[in-house]
């Protein structure tokens, strides 16, 4: 190939621009050419120096260059020949994609499951960061522990206990990056240990129905009515052995499990030597009455109890956490390599804010908030839309309308997306998604106050409009 | 079944002690004696108005406990009837098992794997922290991008053009938890596509093989000599099309791969249409000339590099990236629930740490660190064990000292235990750990610069007393 080229203009060929050492800015030129084509696989290069004649640099200049080119295989050089191209052009992939544009902002976004971000106690969380950051020992900066930071299992456990009526101590917790990681990691455990079918609730948060698929179990949908998941029907199934289920506050239909029912599920768990997953999810938040104790309070050794920081703070931080039987805590840490656990800052700083009354002052004040918001939401419904009835107890972030048996839910969100309303029909959360549904999941967390009316307004339009 | 605990004190046999409300006290109270058992299964409660009055009470208070106890499952009440425990104590479980004691610290830890943790930035990842939690967007703290922030993707992006050669824009790079967590989504990826067979470096990181199999990988280990990888034993196996490789600095050998393979494992990429890991760990520390460039740079359709702050900053932190090729990036993002990444707060304070030199700043000060320090090391290798061979290059944080033929390194190890040195012999990174080793794999990154001359001492007179 073309020894001409020694005869080019070097300094014009190549963008010796940029920052750095002549030397630096010389190996980043030689190779941006190369990889460009402009210097073909066997192109010879001049002789170090011809071109540092060329280029009016010292030849030191060229010769660093041409050894770390070779060094990196970009150039290949033989005693006595000529320094020669001898890298291939990587076969052209498809031009990287821009990401999927996110689905445009609407004016008005009722999908459930975001709690209020504009609540995020921002100086207060940024603060534990950084006192945290300063305070860390240098062996905690080390390796993390892979069940989470003894410090951090120690105040949630407490906070458990005391807030939850849950039986657990340090040792009992399980610190994670949310509930779909906490889920996954059971899962995977149980499906190790033996367990090949594990019952959801029917409709249910479908996202940790996955999990389960993952992992290799198969998912069985059990139905939920009025008292919450039907417990008797585990017993159809007696390779059953394990059922994910939310009892406080069951989602998306926002019943609780009745007393009978947590006693016959405890029952059930004891006889079939089962595990029941009790997704706590958004217990924090209840309106009418104390909230009703974890399961896992009464059955300890058949109960995980799952929990996040994803409905009281944000999704953005991925902090959760788990109280798990002795004989899954063993399993789960020791099986494989996915120990994830939030960084050691971000575990200190959610325990410092634990400690210092920070988390509780924080969950009282959205609480009231939360509280207020749902009830403009109620009377708002009850005012613009009085056909419609709304279920599910006062609790939680989001509530459940019905629109009568003669609409398709399905038809609702759509015309009320070109109207700039967000809505979810019950269908997205149910197994089996082939009948139609007639009621909406309407989440109110994250809706601006001053939204309220003017949503339900939208709402009223676009039903009346079908 | 006794009834006749309505007779008894019950201000006496409840705990009516602690924080709250009376009838929250009572609630707990009464659930704490339930679940202890001294108030067994079936026993009936007194009524309402006598437990009162016996308490000094208002009946309101205990009409609240007993109804929310009846709710959660612990009681049960009937119309003309008394009330009754109907809670059926936990099967006991092993009482919680204390976390196994970590080992003692020793006087000296030459573990290879940790940075300098003293050299942590405190306050400057602090401030960034805190910086993050008050400028943040409300709707960065929704659910965060399963790939990552893309601000945080785009300064990693230009970053790694810059410093490592690397061609990636913010939609090549993918955020993770980590190096672990990297690779064990690229294995499931490549699994998922069809790919049985992963070739590894023996002797290698065995952690990462983990994740291999883990995926449902096959590991074929491939040996390294002073030119690297064998690259050419690839092609003995047509069904290996990705291979897990330490190019720059092969861990735990120290060696570069040589100009020729690194030419000929990009050839064998294309041929094979495989998948090349570039785990870059350490590529930041070179003392004796410039880095080389990633193989990445060359063939960006075929590798997937590899990077993390736990060899920069801390492994604490949890922070990892790779640049993915754009048909990879597709599987790995549209596969499953497994899509780890740092918390978002965490992704934009290192984003600006990058941003405003911070991250430039720290490396150039603990490469400067690192570099004193090997030499510190070599140095006293050499005057207190003269015998002892070191190998690998100038660059990250551990060096391979051998110890010569008749020595096992495994008894030098156990030896120096005794003596409050940890060291790691280099059969903790054969793949085949049936041939005894007779080189350590001294790691520095951690060791402090007081403590180089003495823990050579010590090795020395272990040596010595074998």
């Amino acid at each position: 190939m073309a020894d001409s080229q020694t005869n080019l203009a070097w300094s014009t060929l190549l963008d010796l621009a940029g920052p750095g050492a002549k030397h630096e800015r010389l190996i980043r030129a030689l190779r941006a050419s190369v990889r460009a084509g402009r210097l073909p696989t066997g192109a010879a290069l001049p002789p170090s120096r011809t071109l540092a004649a060329d280029l009016g640099w010292s030849r030191w200049v060229v010769t660093q260059a041409y050894t770390q080119l070779v060094a990196e295989g970009y150039l290949d050089a033989r005693a006595g020949s000529a320094t020669r191209v001898r890298w291939t052009p990587d076969t052209p992939s498809a031009l990287p994609e821009a990401d999927p544009t996110p689905p445009a902002p609407m004016r008005f976004d009722l999908t459930p499951g975001l709690p209020d971000l504009r609540a995020f106690p921002r100086a207060r969380w940024g603060d534990a960061l950084r006192d945290q950051a300063r305070q860390v020992t240098t062996a905690d900066l080390g390796f993390p522990p892979p069940g989470g930071h003894r410090r951090l299992r120690r105040v949630l456990a407490e906070h458990l206990r005391r807030s939850r009526g849950a039986m657990a101590g340090a040792d009992d917790i399980v610190v994670t990056t949310g509930v779909t990681d906490s889920v996954a990691r059971v899962f995977r455990a149980i499906r190790q240990e033996g367990i090949t079918r594990v019952a959801v609730e029917d409709p249910g948060w479908v996202q940790l129905h996955m999990a389960a698929r993952e992992a290799g179990l198969t998912v069985v949908p059990v139905p939920v009515d009025r008292h919450g998941l039907r417990v008797a029907e585990l017993d159809g199934d007696p390779a059953i052995r394990a059922v994910l289920t939310t009892p406080s506050h069951q989602f998306p239909t926002g019943v609780s499990l009745s007393a009978e029912r947590r006693a016959a599920l405890a029952d059930w768990a004891q006889r079939v030597d089962g595990l029941v997953l009790e997704d706590d999810y958004d217990s924090e938040f209840r309106y009418d009455h104390r909230p009703l104790s974890a399961i896992q309070g009464m059955s300890p050794s058949r109960v995980v109890l799952l929990c996040s920081v994803s409905k009281t703070l944000s999704p953005a931080l991925g902090i959760g956490w788990m109280a798990v039987p002795s004989r899954w805590r063993r399993v789960l840490l020791a099986s494989g390599t996915a120990r994830s656990a939030p960084p050691v800052l971000d575990q200190l700083a959610f325990a410092q804010l634990i400690e210092n009354g920070g988390y509780d002052r924080h969950l009282r004040s959205v609480r009231q908030r939360y509280r207020s918001r749902r009830a403009a939401l109620l009377h708002a419904l009850r005012t613009r839309l009085p056909a419609c009835r709304v279920s599910g107890s006062a609790a939680g972030l989001h509530l459940v309308a019905h629109l009568g048996d003669e609409v398709d839910a399905a038809d609702v969100v759509a015309a009320a997306a070109t109207r700039g309303l967000r809505l979810t029909g019950m269908r997205t959360f149910q197994v089996d998604r082939q009948q139609p549904a007639h009621s909406l999941v309407l989440g109110y967390g994250n809706l601006p106050d001053a939204a309220v009316d003017e949503a339900v307004t939208v709402l009223a339009a676009v039903l009346q409009g079908l």
